[in-house]
């Protein structure tokens, strides 16, 4: 007890700390976020081997404990990646400064000139699992988009985040950025993440990255805002419109190219006109790379031997493996309501020629990112352009889809009179 | 026990239908609802003496009780009120449809075009008090921005809010909007609300308007995303640069004009240089119009005789009341950090000719709406050009300020490929 009441009493110093950082972030000219940015760029990839051979204990550490091999693939830093994380920085780098943006600006009738512009949110806490990378892309993206950050990284990658920190820290001597600005939760206790969120009157944005059990636990416990994403049940809908060639490249890119990720399809929806032509080469692909299909009644009749049958849970689930659930529905309107029905609100797309179905698609489907020919893989901050990401929302409020820069931003309304007032 | 469980399944079945609506307000075009917009101000202006009749019946019960005079006067309906709830939903029809505005277009060197497109956000539940003009301004904006919405009044206006939907619905026959896009919650049971607060499944935005009490137990109680505010606690600083006359005509303004409002002004900060000049004329001013001051040290010592002494929690009050907090400030980076300390992020003005103090007030000042050489009184979605609100937000994210059509939308992603696959 009593060391839980220290523990409450660092993480509240912490984030009092930060949010008094956030205001100097806010008036930080961009010219000293860039060049703090380059700093950890160039820090970063001075000491690779400083991060190798600290990143070497969570691996054997992971490795000891018999973690998946997905899992210790994640924690791994190697030279490859650790030029990632740094190239990620010098993009942030260039990416414009959404700090002050004049969103919108008019006058009303009584003179009064209202200008809606653009703010650092304040201070922003990143809860994550495993992957290192995460600490140094989120430290760019809050630096440069004016924000304190805290970091809360998972006990697998310990050394690892430790280390980033550490060189990120050295890096920001004397940058301007003030060094409360960027802070890590040091601690393996599951209990700091449960005080952090309890900080509401300072902490302004928790992002949770991680496993559904991580971000439901965040959720449910926070008394802070949280933008998230459980999961992500992605679809491709072949339209009797489409390139069934193009069709073929698409689903297959999307479901095997890297199954064990949130943008990967879960469930096929093929219009009925063209599933007894597309669906037996298509499966073919699919038997090939490993892929097990689950299918509907009209599915199992057309494709015969081999394909088990789909439940209700097939059509809720996020595999993240190669299995894909598959569905022959009668049109546009079933395959748009089986998304909006069974779907996580991340990535769906329709392959077809017709604009006119195309854009009523894209229209009357709920999710952050709906897509005409071509794969759902796209979804992230990097293939956006926005740099890298903090995240991928699948909320519809405040931010949707890749977090970046801007999502990271909130607005103002600075008003400009020359002595109104109200009758 | 019963009871309860069968008004669960009332309001989950109301929710349920709600989300299927929202899919086809979604699809709505801006002529449609534009029509229905007017329907519903006309059905309105035509039965003035149905709402009239209506409300006397709320007003005797309120009268009954011995409510506050300031309480019955907001539950009123009068010709001259039922005129302004029809002039909203008229400037509802001119404002522009926020829904399908591309925000933002994009190329990727892959060749995907990128457009980021406002839409609606999808059911919005309204929990309010008292004012019965909320039922029609909050049905106008969510049927312009395609949202279903429900609505949940206080008892106080029952017969009020009643009558303003019955005559809403019967305009909308046959309008093209669904039925169950506006939806009210005919129950002056509290379990009510409890209830509506756990159906994140269908409702994606709670707005709760009213006392801090209500919104404390709506943020408290919700596993929906609430947006809202506590409480105005503004600010008006007073520079040594500042036009002293204007500074005293736009303070007497932010206090006295309408004190029981959340952008009345509540605490006055003033440059110790000026404050000597400044404040003898300005609380004269304010004792004429029965304004109490409560004053620091410093306010006291130049005021003399008649001012308390103001303790800490003065400085976090919303009197909403002929109060005011004066304190004598060294210079503008103590007004800032006081208001930033103290304040509720709602509404803050500096009075200064200093262009660059003003600039620099703005950006640090952590508030939805800053102001330079004006009142605060002017935080109201009417005042900002926006036809009307659906609430003020002091949250920083999802939207800040005054909440009306375009804060009534999220966007989506619309991604456009001719084949693309993730290499």
């Amino acid at each position: 007890m009593a060391a839980k009441t220290a523990l409450e009493k660092k993480i509240k110093a912490m984030t009092a700390k930060a949010k008094r950082a956030s205001y100097e972030m806010a008036l930080l000219k961009t010219s000293v976020k860039n060049a703090a940015l380059r700093k950890v760029a160039k820090a970063i990839s001075a000491d690779t081997a400083y991060l190798i051979r600290e990143n070497s204990k969570d691996l054997r550490a992971a490795k000891k404990a018999k973690y998946a091999d997905s899992l210790v693939d994640r924690l791994l830093l190697d030279e490859k990646r650790i030029r990632g994380m740094v190239r990620c920085l010098q993009d942030t780098v260039k990416i414009t400064d959404p700090v002050g943006e004049v969103i919108r600006a008019f006058r009303r009738p009584n003179g009064l000139l209202i200008k809606k512009v653009r703010a650092p949110i304040g201070v922003i806490g990143i809860i994550y699992e495993s992957r290192p990378n995460v600490t140094s892309d989120c430290i760019g993206l809050c630096l440069k988009s004016g924000n304190a950050v805290i970091l809360k990284g998972g006990k697998e990658a310990y050394y690892s985040n430790r280390a980033i920190f550490r060189l990120v820290r050295d890096a920001l001597k004397d940058s301007g950025v003030p060094e409360e600005a960027i802070q890590q939760v040091d601690s393996t206790d599951r209990d700091a993440v449960h005080i952090l969120l309890k900080q509401d009157a300072d902490v302004d944005l928790i992002v949770p990255r991680g496993g559904e059990g991580l971000i439901r636990f965040v959720a449910e416990n926070s008394s802070i805002p949280v933008v998230k994403h459980y999961k992500g049940v992605c679809h491709t809908y072949v339209s009797d419109k489409a390139d069934l060639k193009q069709a073929q490249n698409i689903c297959f890119n999307a479901k095997v190219q890297r199954p064990g990720v949130c943008n990967a399809m879960e469930t096929l929806l093929v219009h009925e006109k063209i599933a007894a032509r597309f669906l037996p080469a298509m499966a073919k692909d699919f038997t090939h790379a490993g892929v097990e299909l689950r299918g509907d009644a009209k599915t199992r009749q057309i494709l015969k031997n081999g394909v088990k049958r789909a439940t209700d849970d097939d059509w809720f689930a996020e595999y993240l493996d190669l299995i894909l659930a598959v569905r022959v529905v009668k049109d546009t309107a079933e395959a748009i309501d089986h998304i909006n029905t069974y779907g996580s609100k991340h990535s769906d797309a329709i392959v077809t020629r017709d604009k006119r179905e195309a854009q009523a698609f894209l229209t009357a489907v709920d999710s952050s990112s709906v897509y005409v020919n071509a794969s759902t893989r796209f979804t992230d901050g990097y293939e956006f352009g926005f740099g890298a990401e903090v995240g991928i929302s699948t909320d519809k409020l405040h931010a949707r889809g890749p977090m970046a820069l801007e999502e990271l931003t909130t607005y103002k309304y600075e008003i400009h009179g020359d002595g109104q007032i109200r009758l």
